[in-house]
C-alpha cells in the first residue's frame, strides 16, 4: 500500500511508494561528467569574468589574477540587478517592484574537473565560509531580507557551466517556501515551546531509520516526507537559527558530512545531477526560537510533471527508510 | 530593470526579466514527434488495459472492445490505491495515512497519432466532457475530498505513453497548492466581497495586453505574475467554482478555446512539450464565492533548478505581456 506522509514542517503531503519502490540502478539519470575546461571561471580567465568580490589568494597577488584557490564574483547574466532602490507599485490589484538584488558566483576551486566530493576537506570548509562571509557583508544592505545560497551540479540540475560554482541570490522579499517554514515552525513553537527541527533530529536520532550519518556536530538524515527520492537534509544537531554565525571549527565539520554525504550519493547514485540549497533564518531576524537552518540535498533522478505542479503533492518512489540505508552502504 | 511580480491569488512572488527578454527561438525545446503505434491505448489492445470505467462507443459494441471514441481506465501502475480505508497514523511528531485514491487515464481519442491540437473540437468536447463525468462520480466516494485532472505532454513533460491521453488523480486530502488558493482567494474575498479570479478577468479584459484571445464566454490569458515563460490560463468569464458543474454547450466552447490556444502554442513554440492542470473547487466545497476554476497551461521550456526549489521563487525569461503578443500573432 502506498502512503501518504506530511511534512511536519509545512504539512506539504507528499505519496510515498512503499511497494515495488525503486532502487537506485532504477533511475535513468546520466552520470555527471566534466568535458573539460578551461573555461571563464578557470585560472588566467579572471578578467571574464565580473571583478572579484571577495576571494583567497596569497596577499601579495593582485586582485582578479591567477594564484586564488576560490572567488566570488558577481553573476555576469544577474536574476537580479544590484544597483537601485525598489520601488514597490501596484497596478490594480497587482502588485510589482523592481528587481533589486544581488546574484553572485561562488567559484570554489581553481580546478575545473574537481568536485565538493573529490576537494580537501579544507577546500570544501573556505567554500562554507565564504557562505558565512557573503551572508554576513550583504545583511548590511538595508534594501534585503534574505540571501539564498544553492548549487546546481550537472546540466540536467540547471547548471550551464560545469566548473564547480555555487550561486546566491540576495532578495529584498523573503522566499515564500522560507516563509512557508516560518509559519509551520511558529505554529509549532506556540503549542510545543520547542524547535520543530530540534524535534525531528531528536526522533530521528531515536528512530535511527532515516539517520544516514552523524559527525561533529551534525545530523544527515533521510527526511521523513520527502518530495524526492534520495532527498537529504543535514541539520547541526543543536539549535542554530542563522547560518551566518557558525563558527570556524563548526564549517570544518559541516564541510566533512557534506563531503562524506556527496561521496555516498555518488557511489550509490552513480555521480547523479543535484541541486543544493542553504535554508537559514531571514536576515533580520537572526536569532529565532523557531527556526533552525538546514541544507537540502536533492538528486536529479526524477520529472517533476502536471500532478506535482497542479497539486504540490509529490510521487516519491523511494521510501527514505530505503534510501538512508542505501547511504549507509547497508543495500545495494 | 528585471521586475518582482506577485500572484494576487497565492502571493508567489517570480522574477520576471524585462530586458534582453528571451523570445519563442531562445528556447531549445525539441519539439513532440510521435514514434508511432500501437501501443496498450490502441484500439485493438483493450485487454492490456484494467477494465474501463467509462466509455464512448456504439451502444451495440461490448466494452473492452475496439470501436470507442474515448476510455478512462484505472492507470495500471497507480500512485495510489482505490481499495481500503486512510486510517490516519501518528509516529511521534510525524503524520501518515494509506495511499489511498483513485488514479484513473482518459484515453483521450483511437488516433495514436493525434493530439487535442489537431482533434476536432467534438472530440475534445467530449473530453472535457469525460472529466466532468468522472468527477461527478468520484465525490460519490466520501473518502475522496478532491479530484486532480493534468495532462501531461511529451517525454520531456513527463509522458511516458505517447497515446494522447490525460489523468485524474482523486485524494482524500485537498491539494496543498489549491488550499493556498483557496486560502488566498478567501482573505481577497473578506476584504473586498469579490472573488479574485472574477477582480483578474475584469482587469485584464480592460488593460488588453496580456490577453490571448476569449470565445464563448473563456478568456484565455498570460498571467501577471507566471512561474513560466510562456504560461497561460483559461477561466472562465463569468463565476464558476465548481468544474463539474459545466454544462454541454460551455464544455464545447471551453473545447474551442483550448484547441484554439494549444495551435497558436504549437505554432510559436514549435510543438513544445507542456503539461495542463484543472484547479477546481474542492468536491465538499463546490459552491465557492471565492473559488473561480481554471485551467493552467505550461509549455516545458525551461529547467527548474536550485534556486527555484530553495525559494519557491521563478525565474521567468519571458513577460507575459510578450508572450501574449507572440500568441496572438502580433510579435514572430
Amino acid at each position: 500500500m502506498p502512503e501518504l506522509r506530511k511534512d511536519p514542517v509545512v504539512g506539504r503531503w507528499v505519496i510515498i511508494a512503499t511497494e515495488r519502490a525503486r532502487r537506485p540502478s532504477d533511475f535513468g539519470a546520466a552520470p555527471v561528467r566534466t568535458k573539460g575546461g578551461p573555461c571563464a571561471f578557470c585560472p588566467g580567465n579572471e578578467g571574464k569574468t565580473p571583478p572579484e568580490i571577495l576571494a583567497l589568494r596569497p596577499s601579495d597577488a593582485p586582485p582578479n589574477s591567477p594564484g586564488w584557490s576560490l572567488r566570488v564574483v558577481p553573476n555576469k547574466f544577474p536574476a537580479l540587478r544590484i544597483e537601485g532602490e525598489i520601488e514597490p507599485q501596484g497596478e490594480g490589484l497587482y502588485d510589482r517592484m523592481n528587481g533589486i538584488g544581488a546574484h553572485e558566483v561562488i567559484i570554489e576551486t581553481p580546478d575545473h574537473g574537481a568536485t565538493l566530493a573529490s576537494l580537501p576537506e579544507e577546500a570544501v570548509t573556505e567554500v562554507f565560509w565564504a557562505y558565512r562571509e557573503r551572508i554576513v557583508d550583504l545583511r548590511k544592505d538595508p534594501r534585503f531580507d534574505y540571501v539564498l545560497i544553492f548549487k546546481n551540479h550537472g546540466e540536467a540540475a540547471g547548471a550551464s557551466l560545469e566548473h564547480p560554482h555555487s550561486q546566491l541570490i540576495a532578495t529584498p522579499i523573503v522566499p515564500i517556501m522560507v516563509e512557508e517554514e516560518l509559519e509551520g515552525a511558529q505554529g509549532y513553537f506556540r503549542m510545543k515551546k520547542r524547535c520543530v527541527w530540534c524535534d525531528i533530529v531528536r526522533q530521528e536520532r531515536q528512530n535511527q531509520s532515516r539517520v544516514i550519518l552523524e559527525s561533529g556536530g551534525f545530523v544527515a538524515l533521510a527526511p521523513f516526507a520527502p518530495r524526492f527520492p534520495f532527498e537529504t537534509w543535514i541539520l547541526p544537531a543543536a539549535h542554530r537559527a542563522a547560518y551566518e554565525e557558525i563558527e570556524r571549527d563548526e564549517a570544518q565539520s559541516l564541510a566533512g558530512i557534506v563531503g562524506d554525504l556527496l561521496r555516498r550519493m555518488n557511489q550509490t547514485l552513480k555521480d547523479p545531477p543535484f541541486n543544493f540549497m542553504l535554508h537559514t533564518a531571514p536576515l533580520r531576524t537572526p536569532h529565532l526560537d523557531h527556526y533552525h537552518w538546514h541544507l537540502e540535498i536533492i538528486p536529479k533522478l526524477i520529472k517533476v510533471a502536471g500532478f506535482e505542479w497542479g497539486s504540490g503533492f509529490f510521487i516519491n518512489p523511494t521510501p527514505p527508510e530505503d534510501a538512508a540505508r542505501y547511504f549507509r552502504g547497508e543495500a545495494s
